[in-house]
């Protein structure tokens, strides 16, 4: 996510130092209890921070930017409610590794490959070893999604303010595995699902939590009006749209250097995008879906797929999508928020299109 | 278990339909979200509310014992609570299913199980089967630990009782999975535990969340002193340790129609239990090593198994700890708590041990 380093996240440097505290509060705090039951469950606590250690706290940064420019005065609470939805954000991604298999992120071992290597290097089988990681991301994911409804609890506050705070995020967590399931589910289908059932798939498991609930929880705590909320919640759901369209994209065609992961990853699993959706109804379709969704694919053949998306129409396609849901989520700003915060948004969103125009 | 069917439970009755009540509503209101996602996502709420349908509510029970004896009257929030403990139950119940690679539970598929047989019956090999069980477990399990905080935070109370409920929900959720965790490296670990260890696992992944947080629950929102709150837990932490390693003996030794699952399950898987642990110190381990532990174990070789395990004095050892437990658990209670409540724990704890005694 290039676009964490635009201007928009200057103002918010010191409340960042705060969501930091929090999240070194959080685990210290763990680990000393953790200790306490057993020197085994400090371990799986080692490696859950470990993996929190390298995010970029976007949904925090989000959730202060709307906080400030809204008015919000109370550092410590927005840090704590920032911090909640950056411990639900690894959350996810623990999960999602899990479900994916993966063991590797940000190239390094995440919780699952830590401890599946563990049981490698213990004389564990590949199957067993295999499990043994499944069981600890599983078991770690359940404490961070504990630890991010704790952080969020205890985030000080009234009564109303706190009952819609509590709205915001069973909402958000409702939701993206709601989303979280379709992808899975569409994934295994034979049939590719339609435009439709990918944009549900994008909001449900992108925009809601990465975007909309960020949003619109700066917004409430910071005593903004509902319908202030409501418009950030409204352009969070086309931003996040468009960012899910555009990271599918770079996926596929970004350079390694700039995404951070490889750009043959996608095509070989397969992954059910906006791109593929469309190129699923034309003619190079037939060659297209023999290629993909095979870990043997080479890179030849990932070329060749790239120059099939290009002469289909499909990247053109999904690129013109993502600005299309850019300037919805513009549009949704109108006269509602202040001049600053519809300022940052927007150039927010030009950096989500940025890598887009390069290609 | 059994004990749930005693006197203790009959002053309850109209908060349980309560409970009830509030369970019907929470996933009456799931669903009728879910389907505004997708029809998928309404399938596994509907397969989440299957598994969750034939639980016998004991955490519940024992809340609102708690709370009714130590003069709580608002039914209406003790129910919300209870029904809190209830889901955190079954989220645990189906991760737990998921790291065992279990199917079944109560003789029927449980949430993994149906989106193993579904995939099986749309197709899909045995490992992509099993995949499909493993992500759609994962998912539901998050939902409903999400579903556990969602209705714990709704609960309405003051400031002060609300942080108090916030740290036992807290605590019970730490606990759990550190003792969850510990369950799984025992497993896998070549030597057999040491009895601390194994009442370590019992303490933490028993006692936590099914005794001592429900009755700290229930006298916390009754308006209990922190002395009796803290009086409840400890009497909880010993009487689920009893609980534990009688439920132990009794999955190797009790007749199935009572205990409602194959007594040759706990020895075919080798689970780490305090019976075992002493046998393991014993000459007969030698052959109870060697025949526990293995898919392949006849009943005939189980009926070995439970021989030289009264033979070596195991299972005398385990009831005579059970009973050692439920007298500890007895003694924390002291003249602290109200006599109603001192005898409806004490009949529970009967009810505990009496199936050992017809041993």
């Amino acid at each position: 996510m290039n676009f964490l380093n635009t201007e928009y996240a200057v103002e918010t440097d010191t409340d960042l130092g705060l969501v930091e505290d929090v999240l070194d509060w959080f685990f210290t705090d763990a680990k000393l209890r953790a200790v306490s039951v057993h020197p085994a469950y400090l371990s799986l606590w080692e490696a859950i921070e470990r993996s929190a250690a390298s995010g970029k706290r976007f949904r925090p940064r989000l959730l202060l930017l709307a906080y400030r420019q809204l008015g919000g005065m109370d550092s410590a609470a927005a840090a704590r409610l920032g911090a909640a939805y950056e411990l639900l954000h690894n959350a996810f991604l623990i999960h999602d590794d899990v479900i994916d298999r993966d063991v590797m992120r940000h190239g390094v071992p995440n919780v699952s490959g830590h401890y599946s290597n563990k049981a490698r290097r213990a004389g564990a089988s590949a199957a067993a070893a295999q499990h043994a990681g499944m069981a600890s991301g599983l078991l770690a994911g359940d404490l961070v999604l504990a630890g991010a409804y704790r952080l969020h609890g205890s985030v000080e506050t009234c009564p109303k303010v706190r009952e819609e705070l509590n709205g915001i995020l069973d909402y958000a967590v409702f939701s993206t595995i709601g989303g979280e399931l379709l992808d899975v589910e569409f994934a295994r289908a034979a049939e590719m699902p339609s435009p439709e059932e990918i944009r549900t798939v994008a909001r449900h498991k992108t925009s809601v939590y990465s975007f909309e609930a960020p949003l619109q929880a700066g917004a409430v705590l910071a005593g903004a009006t509902a319908s202030v909320a409501a418009t950030l919640a409204a352009f969070g759901r086309d931003a996040g749209i468009a960012y899910q369209i555009a990271d599918d994209v770079l996926g596929v065609f970004g350079q390694e250097q700039h995404t951070g992961k490889t750009n043959w990853g996608d095509l070989r699993e397969g992954k059910r995008t906006a791109m593929l959706s469309y190129a699923a109804t034309k003619p190079q379709w037939k060659q297209i879906s023999e290629l993909i969704g095979s870990d043997r694919m080479t890179a030849a053949e990932a070329q060749w797929v790239r120059a099939l998306l290009r002469d289909c129409g499909a990247q053109e396609h999904a690129v013109q999508l993502a600005s299309e849901h850019a300037q919805a989520a513009l549009k949704q700003l109108g006269d509602e928020v202040p001049a600053g915060l519809g300022d940052s948004l927007e150039s927010l969103l030009s950096s989500v299109l940025a890598g887009l125009h390069s290609l």
